[in-house]
């Protein structure tokens, strides 16, 4: 029995996320079905973590096992074939038996991508929130300086999700103005904005609200330094918005086992 | 009675190129949909030129006639309302009673997206032309020289199109190598071929047999320095393959009554 690991991207917009559900195409259920197709076995894929409907991954892991004589390597082209053309599998490799995509995963980062705009860009349609206010990405990179260390993210969660520990530990939070984007945009003047956040693990929508919270932070909303009293008061009325599914991508990915595959690019 | 030029921009995935057609949604009839219920008329919408089904603009030019007391300037909002997301008015321009998108258009370029990986990337699906072959960049670059200047283009049209004079004068052809993708692109070390051609004229399906010859060029079938000689011989089967609509851009216009309009970024 081979424990192997894959390296995918996909594009979530067709999907209602990573997890198999009922009547709804899951990433996790078409992955499944191309693997159990091409090595004619009934396996379980594990995943990194959910995703929610919409939302996108630069870079994924997934694990399963199985018993099978195709060669590691070729396992990428063989998948394709049968995967459609949103999700792509680009790496695998044997690993130990123990690997397990969610737990071995040292830590991960999602970016979300706004642009600042009267107009929608057709090019972005379904990859970036646009927002028709303008904003201040200094205040905003002043914001994100709040979000890292470890802090209790009550303030930073969907209501209603269960109450366990809320402290997550934030390695790092960035924004980035990028205006090398003449191929997404149909005006060369206008630029787009990554938030960045990683971390050792995240609450349920927990991402989309510290990036509706940096966005508050870039029109005026809320002024930089009253994060911290944000996260303090552990009330999710305080924070911003939750931006919508389609401007989050999981990133990156830090795992021992698979350090040379180019997941922290 | 005003005459309004438009510039907008569309994704061309899910429309039967830009010309209106029965059985078959249009850019072109949409657009003229959306205009003729806004200013309750029944107008023509005039367009610079035919895009095939599945080619995109990141800068296209329309105008129609009608009378309207809606204020030019708010046309693109009143109308993106109406449209679909994947069709965008960017400007819109009271122009002189004369003036024709189609005529007054005095050079066009086109740009074609070749990328060269084993693997589709998700995020480029109908955006881009994906080959297996390994390109030489400066091959292709050697080769694109040879088609600037007034040629006969009866090599680079599609076999059975009228033979009117195939005589075109072509201002500029780049080759560019693009690595800035990382928001398109799931893995960084890989980059995007742009094929650049400018023009005051294209025959059918030229900037794809453009681009397909270039791209032979790059994999090692067809020398750069036999550019001259497959212009010469006028024969299509001499150039190389007419690649698929989808890696195909409008890219940039240019004229004199628009210059204002950052037409030419």
């Amino acid at each position: 029995m081979k424990n192997i690991a894959l390296i995918l991207s996909y594009d979530g917009t067709k999907y209602h996320g990573w997890q198999t559900q009922t009547n709804a195409i899951s990433i996790q259920q078409t992955l499944t079905d191309a693997i159990n197709k091409l090595l004619k076995c009934n396996t379980y894929v594990s995943g990194v973590g959910r995703t929610d409907a919409g939302v996108h991954a630069r870079k994924y892991v997934a694990n399963f096992k199985a018993q099978t004589t195709i060669p590691t390597e070729r396992l990428p082209l063989a998948l394709n074939t049968l995967l459609p053309d949103d999700i792509t599998v680009f790496f695998a490799k044997e690993v130990d038996e123990n690997f397990d995509s969610r737990f071995c995963c040292i830590k991960k980062e999602y970016a979300y991508y706004i642009y600042s705009s009267d107009i929608n860009e057709p090019f972005l349609l379904n990859r970036a929130y646009r927002t028709t206010y303008k904003l201040d990405i200094d205040k905003m990179k002043q914001a994100s300086r709040f979000f890292v260390g470890s802090h209790d993210f009550s303030a930073f969660r969907a209501v209603g999700t269960p109450t366990r520990s809320a402290i997550r530990n934030i390695y790092s939070c960035d924004v980035d103005y990028l205006t090398d984007f003449n191929f997404s945009f149909s005006f060369k003047n206008q630029g787009i904005i990554r938030i960045r956040v990683c971390g050792d693990g995240f609450l349920y929508n927990m991402v989309r609200i510290i990036a509706g919270t940096i966005m508050y932070v870039g029109n005026g909303k809320i002024e930089p330094y009253e994060i911290e009293h944000i996260l303090k008061l552990k009330n999710r009325s305080n924070a911003g918005p939750t931006l919508p599914p389609y401007g989050l991508y999981m990133n990156r990915l830090w795992y021992k086992e698979l350090s040379d595959f180019c997941l922290e690019l």
